[in-house]
């Protein structure tokens, strides 16, 4: 059916038209359906029904479509229904539990970053990752085909590396840190970082609270050849770009998907160039792995697939029983990571920064990497270097203006230890809900000071401090502790 | 947050909301996450993000949230992130291979129902259910929640009926003769059929091309009491409504989920009020079922679903190698049908059609019904029938105005055989195939006449009639048939 295109320069975020539903019913098109447009080109697009907004011969398209169809209102264009695309046959392929080819998840994953695929369909590959599960070669192969899909940096240097680690600890904030420390003695770093997701924040988040993190690729290049180093957002920057349409379908469900997990950051840490990987992985009980046993035998899937790739890997094994830091929220976790460097903040945050740094460093074959990294953040070296990322990232000198305008929420109010007694347990979960009350990661001055870990208290001492910009946040985020208890002493 | 509603009175055909893209970040929700929205009630939602359509303070809202809210434009309304809903949690339980309870599947399909899942979620269930597959418990399960949430419809009298086909056979047209018949002798048949999803035509298609079809329940019990049956359309019934919309998702891929369809047939008869149910199963090569063996299984598990429901029930096992009946496509269909009523039509469709209705006659306890089925048809008493189900429906008496304006597409084209012969092979997808590319179901002019069916045929017969209403899908036609081949002469 020949139709004319109205841009509406709607920014959907996938492929979506508009259809008058008179045109609708002709076509025999539902919603969700999908419609192929041709022009110069063929693509695909999904279909909403908007009686109003468009007339019978037009139709309706966002800001993404417009853009990949090159087309200005007016334009006439062949729509029709289009069938079932070859990923979907491949995608029911795996579903009815047979193996896929190298070929076939390239064109999966390309019909993914295409948009040409609906998030059902999706799901409907996800699921069947999960519970069918994946093989070590359709691992592999995914791996390169998320890498194939996106942008790909190139650092000169011996020692391009990068680290990851499995989420679920609140807190946890070593990267700018860590980064910062193996920066400093050398290492060259194109690090990125994600957005909070179920967290009170993200490396991203923090990093946001004094500096631009929404970079593109070139700039990128230039802070990372200037300085050694980056910590910026990963978001928009198309290194394996499928991955933040597979997570987005994911989250739904908030469903880990192993062979997921692996190519996703095998593909992110490649795609950026790294040739030397950190991987930690915290275990224990409110962790994301339950045991060390699991936890190793990730780390065995993550050592085979790097091997493969011929990249050099070491994974860590770390306590993920409890938060790590005593700040949970975007400035609270900055103004640690600030303490860290003047040699004044969390010890423990303080020391598994170290160490990750440490087996880093020593990764990529320098000597003497413990006193090398510990030496590092005593003399201030790390901190030097952190600055310049920051304001390379900023493009202007501003890091000292930026720490000075870090502000804590106004409303702010202390949870005393309610017994004396030994604190057994403190949820990661409970600490990163209750942030998210108080409202992170969008109120980047709210969240949670965490005065103590597992250690013997008193009665009567300071155990959380909250900060809030709202009451009603507030009152909330008291009824949440009084219902969860997050700490349980005993 | 709190938001202004803008009522956009858009049918989105399920429950969407337009964010500003400023007011999205300070959310930090994105395109397809989930929002709930509270007045006097909670409702879930859809978020898109659209600068220029809704302001800052404002959230646009679909016709569907519209009506569920009660709200007007200007009215202000909380909206905050949603949480993962229970049922979610409780579809990641399916995925993870555990069985859902009946209260577990009800909340399912409650959410389904009311708009709380996203089809990514759906999509999850469904492959979940796929996979993983379900018992025979929770099977009754689904199917007792799907009942739950939709309309009942009950009628009086000892005989109330009900048919279903597993499709996937060309043509096979034989609800509207067998209900004709059965409900002529006594039966009282509240039919309802769907459209065509990749057939050339559905029943409800083929219905619409000379009688109203979209009734409301209200008009459906009228028309069944007045005249023992009606042939409607179930789409906007609201008997077992969460059909749809797994429907809807399974489409994506083509998938055939057996507890699905176990569940979905049983729960749209048992909603219908029927207590005597024909199932017909057609088996073999290029039919949906590939063996008797397989029929015989799915045969079981339905009697053993009837049976829990105190439900008469008698599965036939029918052909399925070759479409029933010459013609194909809405008109093409319903002229076949109208022959066979006047004594004169394709004879494997009258077969059919007499088979099926003595089966349901015999299975409501009257005797020599094979007898009453063939007088019923010879006499024209079933014909007569038919004109008052169609009167009824249309409201008033315009059959034969109705008959005397089907029209077949203007360009015909006539295939000969190209070789004397067997006939050894008629595909059912590839008639269905042509008749898409002709144009049906939305033109329901368009369409094929099979001349032969498996038999000896000379070269130079005619072996198709091809219909259409535009020369491109003509020529399109031609050029399928010569690359497909959808008919075998050896």
């Amino acid at each position: 059916m020949k139709l004319k295109i109205k841009n509406f320069n709607w920014h959907a975020g996938k492929p979506v038209v508009f259809l008058n539903d008179k045109t609708a019913k002709r076509m025999n098109v539902f919603v969700d359906d999908r419609v192929a447009i041709t022009s110069k080109t063929k693509v695909y697009a999904i279909v909403d029904i908007f009686p109003k907004l468009v007339k019978q011969d037009e139709i309706g398209v966002s800001h993404e479509l417009a853009r990949i169809l090159k087309l200005r209102t007016g334009v006439v264009v062949e729509v029709s229904v289009s069938e079932m695309s070859d990923a979907s046959f491949l995608i029911k392929k795996k579903i009815n539990g047979e193996e896929l080819s190298q070929k076939e998840l390239d064109l999966i994953i390309s019909e993914i970053v295409h948009n040409n695929l609906t998030e059902a369909e999706i799901a409907f590959f996800t699921a069947a990752e999960k519970i069918n599960g994946m093989n070590f070669e359709e691992t592999i192969s995914l791996t390169k085909a998320m890498i194939k899909t996106g942008a790909r940096l190139k650092f000169k240097g011996k020692y391009v590396a990068d680290k990851h680690c499995i989420g679920g600890i609140a807190g946890n904030r070593t990267t700018p840190i860590t980064v910062a420390i193996c920066a400093s003695v050398g290492l060259i770093l194109p690090k990125t970082s994600s957005r909070a997701i179920t967290s009170a924040s993200g490396t991203a988040d923090v990093i946001e609270t004094i500096s631009e993190v929404e970079l593109p690729l070139k700039k990128i290049i230039q802070v990372v050849n200037k300085t050694g180093a980056c910590l910026a957002w990963g978001g928009s920057l198309g290194l394996a770009p499928s991955d933040d349409k597979i997570i987005q379908v994911e989250r739904l469900l908030n469903l880990d998907i192993e062979p997921q997990l692996l190519a996703s950051v095998m593909a992110k840490k490649i795609s950026a160039g790294a040739k030397h990987i950190l991987i930690d992985i915290p275990f224990g009980r409110g962790a994301k792995v339950r045991d060390l046993e699991k936890a190793k035998s990730l780390g065995r899937k993550f050592l085979r697939i790097a091997k493969r790739f011929d990249l050099k890997m070491k994974v860590t094994y770390t306590d993920g029983t409890q938060p790590v830091g005593n700040g949970f929220g975007p400035v609270l976790e900055m103004l640690d990571i600030i303490k860290v460097f003047q040699n004044d903040g969390p010890q423990d945050l303080r020391e598994k920064s170290i160490y990750l740094a440490t087996e880093l460093i020593k990764l990529c074959g320098i000597k003497d990497a413990n006193r090398k990294a510990s030496e590092a953040l005593a003399s201030g070296k790390a901190y030097e270097k952190f600055k310049e990322i920051i304001n390379a990232q900023n493009g202007k000198d501003n890091f000292d203006e930026k720490i000075k305008n870090l502000k804590l929420g106004k409303i702010v109010r202390v949870i005393p230890v309610e017994k004396s007694g030994q604190i057994v347990r403190i949820s990661n979960k409970g600490i990163n809900s209750l942030c998210r009350i108080l409202g992170t990661p969008e109120t980047i001055s709210a969240g949670v000071y965490l005065h103590k870990h597992l250690e013997k208290v008193k009665k009567g001492e300071p155990l959380l401090t909250l900060y809030a910009e709202s009451q009603v946040k507030m009152k909330d985020a008291l009824k949440f502790i009084k219902e969860f208890k997050p700490i349980e002493i005993e």
